[in-house]
């Protein structure tokens, strides 16, 4: 029966019917509420507007005055509620030249990395100890495991942006430098876990602000 | 005990061990392998290169000279062996001056849309039949959830660029003008279960080659 | 050691012993509780009863006498509680003769349709865009892929009955009339976005309500 | 730009394009092919037609001529190529007069009951060995978290009908009584492992053809 | 750029960066607070101490004076809290001479079980009714499939002490003569859907305290 | 209808019934088979036997006399083929005095570590570079979130023996000296990624036999 007969009889149906009302499809993110394994609590959806599923922090680049002449600008769920539960996330990097984001892991998630602008050196190493680096221009993507080490390296003499996407909303991001040297885990279980010489550990945990 | 001593015993350790051989942290793509609900089986880790990991497919620009002003180039699984089994893919958007991505689902996937270049009036409708749009600038980005209904329209007078990225590697793509009007759809099924007027239902179907 | 000597030694066990209580093999959904990305927050177990698992709502017909001479009655997990977190969900459809189930799409869930009265024509596009149509008659099921479109439209003289599980407790349904039609999604939008005429556009939207 | 427009230019554009083309949205199970944790592998796509996702074996009467005067027809994966990888499945349940669906699990997935004849005393036993039974009529559904001891009985004087859902193309099925006693486990580990007494265990291997 | 040369120009970057604090890991559970179908809520992270990592209740042997002459002791996420989303716990088990554990399921994990002193014959049996049975010594490990019907019974002079891991935080424990004699199910279902004898059915109900 | 009636009348049921037959709970790995993001190939159930859901070479004491005085031995998928797509994996650890499991990862899983012998004083830091540790005595066990840094050391004067879980049949295993010391990643992208000196890394990929 076509639309336009039934229309015709003069019925007005309840479109959408009630059922329909109060399903949702996402889960944007209110901060504020519990938050459980699979993510933040879900903001009330009727209180949930375009403004939650749109994000322009990555329009900006990031202060590269630091020590590693280069920035992170995560859109993860803290920062981008409406990917909550949506199992991707995206972020920005900003190198300056010489600038490097240094060895890492995302314990949660692979990632495709997406570079903009510039050339970029990037590499992980695989559990089997095998070594993928390549140097990447404009345009190219390149994809990092789960829960492995790699790094990326400005390439070129002129600022490279790249854009990392996740495979979860809440990738993390565990930076070996800081993880070593940047807390109060003591040089002796630094050096024994890593083999790294007590000099070495001590000088590290000097620059980024280490006890112990 | 540290490594240095250790070392100094004249001990020659078999590093890595054995049980570290063989392992294997990704599922790279053998396309012609056999296939499984979850994704293709995997290339031998032997074989597997960096450049298994690295696409440049997307650096160039696609062809919008067609119906849409607009090209979707894809590094999914089957463009980009590597990201196999690992939850995540991206894709290319060109639209020209007037293009358009039409309403289409990613059966299986979560999408974040970045705009790298022009400006974009991107939307998506929810079950709840609520509609989420808004134009996005270079550096926007935009989440559209899972199954959902959703469209790009080219906002500016110059051509636009965009890379979405994909909570699955195999997203999929249903456009819906080519569900309904690029196949053989018999035009009265259509009309049945779209209301549609038959006399539009022709219309596309004869624009885009459909029959029936 | 048999349980009948055991017992012969009058010894009174703690049966069951303390570490098997407040365990819970499921989560009944707290309606007013908070929602996270996994479902609704869990009903106290020690207040869940064999109601929470039976629903009786789809014994009877839903109201056909619509704009689609059908009805979809469900049992979802905002409906039936008990199957939160359970990964499936059930519902009833009515098509009374000439009634269809529009175009549509479940979001987060493949569906096996059960036909228990009458005879329906069934069909689903693919990504691949083909079409996958069949009429089934009572005691058949047919099965629709997560994501894709898809209908169902009475091809008897009598009033048919069916039944779609899924494949989560919240399926989500997106009904393409609807979304195109029946909200304040603006006409050049919908033109844009499906090629579709104006004038058809402008049509629909004022049988279905949409605005814009 | 609309089409009509762009249509009247004569661009005969390559519709669908060619990078949607061998996309899948499913995985029909391919019966002799190589098996994985996920499933079967997939069937040719190109092969793949409406038949691999109707299945018409549910439409039919099980023969209840039996031990249990009742009879479970699946429509499994293994059965319904269809659902491979599709997290769903759907069975039929015939129950003569004083017909019983034994004790069992589903090890792998959740079940909702959907009774279409008759009336079915159904019940699950919870790991905080709480039970939760109920008479249900025609129309009522019941659901049955994923791996608890359940069980479905005629309660009526008539044939019951039920057809069962599933949250899993697999869900497996363990049926108490076969397990205990219709397989070569010996009588003396029975006994120890279930505190049954010998002779009820030899009775009932008696019966069920177990040996040991 | 080296970190030595970037540190020497006296700039003190800010370590770590804002945006890596309170991105959180894990999810400590907060028994008190709301429950959905991933797990408990998280914890405070700022709250969060190695406490909440490590657990000594399994240092401990369990009671087995009982009636089966065994203990199971749980580091389940509600003994366990920082096991809490991580889709793992353990257990340890304590069998003194003649002990047993009966025959069980885990409706929602796989199990391995490590033995450390003594011997344990430990079996299940699959849903096409084969039984794999084995005597365990110390240091053997068995694993025993999601859902499936297992038990494990002392086979050596010596009391035998085993550690279960679980492929998740709260795996469930549904002991089968509990579930059929320790509650309230009347006798007459007990009867009808295990085909038991009344009279078993009522000694043991009378051993283990159930009623009906 | 009790089966003790039914039994009486003659009647010999075909139990099991033919549809339980090749059902399958389990994946057992078929090692050369193709390989798949799920994990193995499932070996023939008909040839699978209890062997494959035992393991024995946990119950000896790896071989310590190394550079780290340690030993892991794991009973991953490729060890223990039952345990293939089931979630859950074992491995056994053995530290000799002053023996060292270094600092590492495991890409894709989750850790509980029981110790049996001895005093271990194991650590992990978080992504938010919060430090973890705890010397852990006999009984006691400790979790490792998935994918984060973590180290075991043995802390007591005898040799000590712990068994970690892992929730993945393959968990995979990044040793940070391997994998920046013992392959052919060039010392200046060491130095340039983790700002270690160059003398500390050459010294280390001499000890480790790294090259570049």
């Amino acid at each position: 029966m076509m639309l336009a007969a039934v229309a015709g009889v003069g019925h007005v149906p309840e479109i959408p019917p009630p059922w329909l009302i109060d399903k949702s499809d996402f889960c944007v993110a209110k901060l504020k509420g519990p938050v459980g394994p699979a993510g933040y609590s879900c903001k009330n959806p009727a209180k949930v507007t375009v403004h939650d599923f749109v994000f322009s922090g990555l329009g900006m680049a990031g202060n590269t005055s630091n020590i590693i002449s280069a920035a992170v600008t995560p859109a993860f769920d803290a920062q981008f509620p409406g990917v909550n539960g949506l199992g991707i996330s995206i972020a920005r990097l900003d190198l300056a030249p010489g600038g490097v984001i240094p060895m890492h892991t995302h314990p949660a998630a692979s990632e495709i990395l997406l570079v903009v602008r510039g050339t970029i050196t990037a590499g992980f190493i695989s559990s089997a100890n095998t070594v993928y680096v390549k140097t990447l221009k404009s345009g190219d993507v390149m994809v990092f495991p789960q829960g492995l080490l790699h790094f990326q390296i400005n390439a070129g003499g002129i600022k490279a942006i790249a854009f990392p996407s996740f495979s979860s909303a809440n990738p993390g991001l565990q930076i070996l430098d800081f993880a070593l040297f940047a807390n109060n885990l003591p040089t002796e279980l630094v050096v024994k876990s890593t083999f790294l010489d007590a000099a070495q550990v001590k000088k590290l945990k000097g620059v980024l602000g280490g006890t112990g």
